[in-house]
């Protein structure tokens, strides 16, 4: 029989049935009426998750896409644009900016950690020039596990006119984020993470400044022109075909999330992660991220010395059905990681930490059975009051 | 009640209820073995399809991000290319090259006509410098339904080293375009249109010419970076995050295509061509384009003197549920298009003519009802033998 699958990854997430449903829906005219409602309806829904009253446009791509789509309409080549990285897609913000010969200078930090705000509020103090013209950075690292304190590093920026953008792809709706109170310019975010849909879109907010930058800018581009995107938006199209099935997902997940609530959300999302640490930390496993840094979206877990990630992983996926991440760049041979965003239940971090004890046991790691999953009820009962 | 569509566009397409119910199956890792299973199988049906040996490549999203990518990763910024447009997609071709800093020459034709080989030879003979470094040609032109006839353009390259990139987004699948015995060294196409499946996929197929240009390239590019998408397929990836339900859709539609045959396949849609257009005609309508080069994915009908589009369009949607596409560009206040590719049935067209009947009749035109629909059966029934 086909194995179920408890699918935690930091994205593409389990779907909810409701969603499923709703992919299957016939084919619209993308240039039609009912296109029409159904862009006007999803882009209300978004801004209300994004709190903002900033533009907000819908790209049919990966996140990736929305990365490069910040990059390339707000960035001239030869400007520099401060790259705050504190992991791997920290690293693909810089490699986007080099593509598009923007010239990313680096503020990088061991991976595990995150960025300090009075490190970027000093580099933008020597800037004396204002040679900076954005600040690039995560809201949620997804490789590492970490959530960078956004409210503290637009606090840094100050008056200095340097944008601020935002690779929110990971951390919206696990994490709050507030796009307009926190002066936010550009913020991107991708469908398939705790919007709880399938891949395929990419969404971006663009604040009045952010625009006024666009105007200038010279890079090159045309599938991800912005401002093709925005004279679409306003009749109730995109410039080229979108991904309409998505859509369809998109209006039901955004149904749900209303019905939630953002700060159910983000409590839900703060459960999550506390069950999986304290199930991991309770099986005397360690953690990549401290607690005071750790993302309610993701959690790395360091593998004991003697394995390697896939010897826990292939197990835990082929016997038990749990799917997880392995690491990423640096930390591939030495971390794996539990998505814990979206559409997922505390039932299925409960599954995990038994097939991950189940798992340990077979190794010959002396565990004892039942630990971990104690560790996370505690938390699920303290969560239910 | 929710009024019954016929969808006649050309793209989205209307999608086969097994492929709708593909697209709402759950989320599945894609860096795991299921999703390398159902990339190598939708890869190997494709191929066939582009009855083709060179790599194929899947990207996520609409057709234009394959055209972009035809552009960015084979033509350096002042390199020049020769664009051959019949239509509004040529000049799509035209505006990312100059987005992409490429020096288009443009061989521009009447809207309606066809594109003519001994033009490119002719130009091609002249360029004894090899100054053009591609021809960029659309197989199918969707703005005025004109198949151009790629196998003479092919013959005219000879032995000029340009390479030939062709965007077939709405012609493959309906009409014949074999990309090796031709010599093509880049197609392009996407999902939503004669392959039956919803938006959001982008294919390219690569020649190893292609490949030795790329190496070369120095345009700008990340998201639609091919090297980057070869180096993931042959692990069984993707560089970024897929679209996956719309993978399930295509595994689905191809099984289906497999089972017709492409022979049937083209048939199917010269039937669909010769059926729309005998009805229009005996309904005293004019076609733009003339039988000799008229596509079998769609086609673009002149409104008669004394109406708009919309005068057509909007009674055929509203009252009739036929949704059919306005003109694009110059041709948008006096042509309507009908799109007749994937899944439509004869009796989508028969219901349409009548639709049309119905709509020129209130519009005060002397049609005789059942005229166009009694054209139509005619061809119906020699189809059927």
């Amino acid at each position: 029989m086909e194995k179920k699958q408890i699918l935690l990854l930091p994205g593409p997430t389990p779907v909810p049935p409701a969603v499923l449903r709703a992919m299957g829906t016939p084919a619209i005219d993308h240039r039609g009426p009912e296109f029409r409602e159904l862009l006007s309806e999803v882009t209300e829904g978004i801004k209300e998750i994004y709190q903002t009253q900033n533009d907000l446009l819908i790209l049919t791509a990966s996140g990736t896409g929305g990365m490069e789509a910040a990059v390339t309409n707000f960035l001239s080549p030869g400007e520099k644009a401060l790259v705050v990285s504190i992991g791997a897609f920290g690293d693909r913000f810089e490699r986007i900016c080099r593509a598009y010969d923007v010239e990313p200078e680096v503020l990088t930090y061991e991976w595990g950690t995150a960025a300090r705000a009075e490190d970027v509020a000093e580099r933008l103090r020597r800037d004396t020039a204002g040679e900076i013209k954005a600040i690039l950075v995560q809201h949620n690292e997804t490789s590492t596990g970490v959530l960078n304190d956004l409210e503290a590093i637009s606090r840094a920026r100050g008056d200095h006119p340097a944008l601020l953008i935002v690779d929110a792809i990971s951390g919206l709706v696990a994490a709050d984020l507030k796009t307009d109170a926190w002066g936010l310019d550009v913020v991107i975010t991708g469908s398939q993470k705790a919007f709880m849909i399938p891949p395929g879109l990419a969404m971006l907010s663009v604040s009045q400044r952010a625009w006024e930058a666009a105007a200038r800018c010279k890079n090159r581009r045309y599938y991800f022109d912005l401002q093709a995107a925005k004279e679409f938006f306003a009749k109730g199209q995109t410039p080229f075909t979108p991904a309409v099935s998505v859509f369809f997902g998109l209006r039901e997940a955004l149904k749900m999330l209303r019905a939630e609530g953002l700060a159910a959300a983000f409590a839900r999302h703060r459960l999550y992660r506390d069950m999986i640490r304290a199930g991991v930390k309770a099986l005397g496993l360690e953690l990549l991220a401290p607690d005071e840094i750790a993302s309610p979206a993701v959690t790395a877990v360091k593998t004991p010395a003697g394995l390697t990630p896939r010897d826990i992983r292939t197990p835990l996926r082929e016997k038990y059905g749990v799917v997880t991440a392995g690491g990423q760049g640096k930390l591939s041979d030495s971390i794996f990681r539990f998505g814990h965003l979206g559409y997922v239940d505390p039932t299925d971090l409960v599954s995990a930490l038994a097939a991950l004890e189940m798992v340990l046991a077979e190794k010959g790691f002396s565990v004892s059975p039942g630990a971990g999953v104690a560790a996370a009820e505690a938390v699920w009962r303290r969560y239910l009051g």
